[in-house]
């Protein structure tokens, strides 16, 4: 169990800002993440688009704008959990949060900060019946199999550079599977041309399948798959040996367990009050997407502004005989020593 | 008179972001500062000093964060007056509000933007006695005298580059004044050391004198300066022949009109609203420094939240039929249309 004075709930630009804002008041914390990396959405949806209205920044990609909040933050070097989902948050009788992961991690935390944007990224599901069933056995919703392919025949449905990836890594796997099929509804992908064109060669050498269509329905006997039905463009079902299917489907947010927290909610954003956007329970504070106030709006910079007073409301929970003015990274020293900067570093 | 939709009232950091903001939201805008430049404290108090606060930005200067808020807010061109107050902020009758700068300029505007941080920048004004009447005849707070110089004796007091580059620069000037005295209570300036260097050198050859001491009254025939006495750290009084004086002192914020324009104020401070952070009176806004609200700290990030949700504000009053959903610069083709910016432009 990890004693701490901060956790934060979601690694994304505004959770990586977080974590800085309260590096400047001496706060060290832990972040998790649902994803297997830092950046959220912003890394997720965004890496290469551009954004055009972060302060002072005419134009970043999503991904450039995560690097640069990761490169601020390295100063306090936040601990992070990521690849799990806070599955409880439950007040102590302390006044202290406790808290456990979908990977069985527990914090007791003196304050915690939801900064999980439209909520966890999660593979989206195959919509077919039997589909829950096979979970984790015969349907894989990651990039790889565990189980032994050789001599079996795969399906990897979807249409993006994480599909073909797949597929393509899958048939050429030694000791080879039987089949590997690529399935995509139309027959067209959304990847980058040298790797649609990999995919392309692949199927036209043979140790690939190219499949236009849908699937329909899954034939299993004794809880393992055997077969596949497929809908086709032309409208004839198609039935395919298959034992392993590999869903790539894309991710979508869910907001997943936090709804039962007990906090004040409204149309499933998290009430916080704009002094320091605490929730209605003392020492957890709401910033970015997933909050709301009058006035809100989803935008980046104002997540800024809202994890900004959010620090100022932790330290007044972790340190309450604190009693320094408002303090600026240009001419405080404290902050200075914080931030690890002397002097002498500073731009001339 | 200009008819306007908006007028922001400081060109810092803050005023800037205001621009843009207003830009997205398809408002064209005026600014007015006092300062001759934009960027305002930041550019006159920290050019060259350090920012580690402002987000995915790990560390620039104030001026490289005034070039950058200038550079994303070019696509909007706001027209700037700059070197002059707002004097005179008077709500009329059909719900516009009247503006009247120090420079005579008018404006009627739906929307105004009090951005002005801790004030209007002013030269901080020699205090001895009689030099309010010698103000813009033998006495001058800006770097030049637009008199004729020539055969006369002028006093340049001052410790900072702007006042050793007003020093030399008079002393050079042709045809030449009689003599050209540098004046500081200490042996010590403030200003970059080549620029130190030319001053001694200057002196050295008796291009340029220098006198370490403290003006303590001004001599005053018929209104015209005759001659100064300065107590030097000796203790000795000494009277030095002077017919100008260019008082270079620095400069110090000033509320100034805005305490009379009759809005909600708490302690120098606008009462506003957290939701779009209007004043008391519909149509003008506070943004930065010059607002409070509970929770409020003096932070550009939180400058820059504020003028985000005020330019939403401003939105409904301009375009009050305006119906959109919120709107994001890496997705919406609205907002390149205004950014100027076309998918062909986008990083790759």
């Amino acid at each position: 169990m990890i004693e701490t004075d901060a956790v934060i709930i979601g690694a994304g630009p505004v959770g990586l800002f977080q974590a800085f804002q309260l590096g400047l008041q001496d706060i060290r914390c832990h972040m998790v993440d649902a994803l297997p990396h830092v950046g959220g959405q912003c890394q997720e949806l965004y890496a290469d688009k551009p954004i055009y209205d972060i302060p002072a920044i005419s134009v970043c990609t999503g991904a450039e704008l995560v690097a640069n909040l990761e490169k601020q933050v390295q100063a306090f070097q936040p601990t992070m959990h990521l690849g799990q989902l806070v599955t409880d948050c439950k007040l102590q009788a302390d006044g202290r949060i406790a808290l456990t992961t979908s990977n069985g991690t527990q914090f007791t935390s003196k304050t915690v900060f939801i900064a999980a944007g439209v909520g966890a990224f999660q593979p989206r599901p195959l919509l077919v019946e039997g589909a829950t069933v096979l979970e984790g056995k015969c349907l894989h919703y990651g990039l790889s199999i565990e189980q032994d392919i050789a001599g079996k025949d795969i399906l990897v449905i979807g249409h993006d550079a994480n599909a073909i990836s797949a597929a393509l890594s899958l048939a050429h796997t030694k000791p080879a599977p039987h089949s590997v099929t690529l399935m995509h509804r139309r027959d067209v992908f959304d990847a980058p041309d040298a790797l649609v064109q990999s995919m392309r060669g692949a199927v036209s050498t043979g140790q690939l399948h190219l499949l236009i269509g849908q699937l329909t329905a899954l034939h299993i006997y004794e809880n393992v798959l055997q077969s596949v039905t497929v809908a086709t463009p032309q409208g004839e079902p198609l039935e395919q040996a298959t034992h392993h299917i590999v869903a790539l489907l894309g991710i979508s947010p869910k907001l997943g367990p936090i709804a039962q927290w007990e906090l004040a909610m409204q149309r499933k954003q998290l009430e916080v009050n704009t002094e320091n956007y605490s929730t209605s329970v003392r020492g957890i504070f709401a910033v970015g997407d997933i909050n709301t106030y009058p006035g809100k709006k989803k935008l980046i910079v104002c997540g800024f502004h809202e994890a900004t007073l959010a620090a100022f409301g932790a330290a007044e929970i972790i340190y309450p005989d604190r009693n320094t003015p408002l303090q600026y990274t240009t001419t405080s020293t404290a902050l200075h020593r914080l931030l690890g900067v002397s002097d002498k570093n500073k731009p001339v």
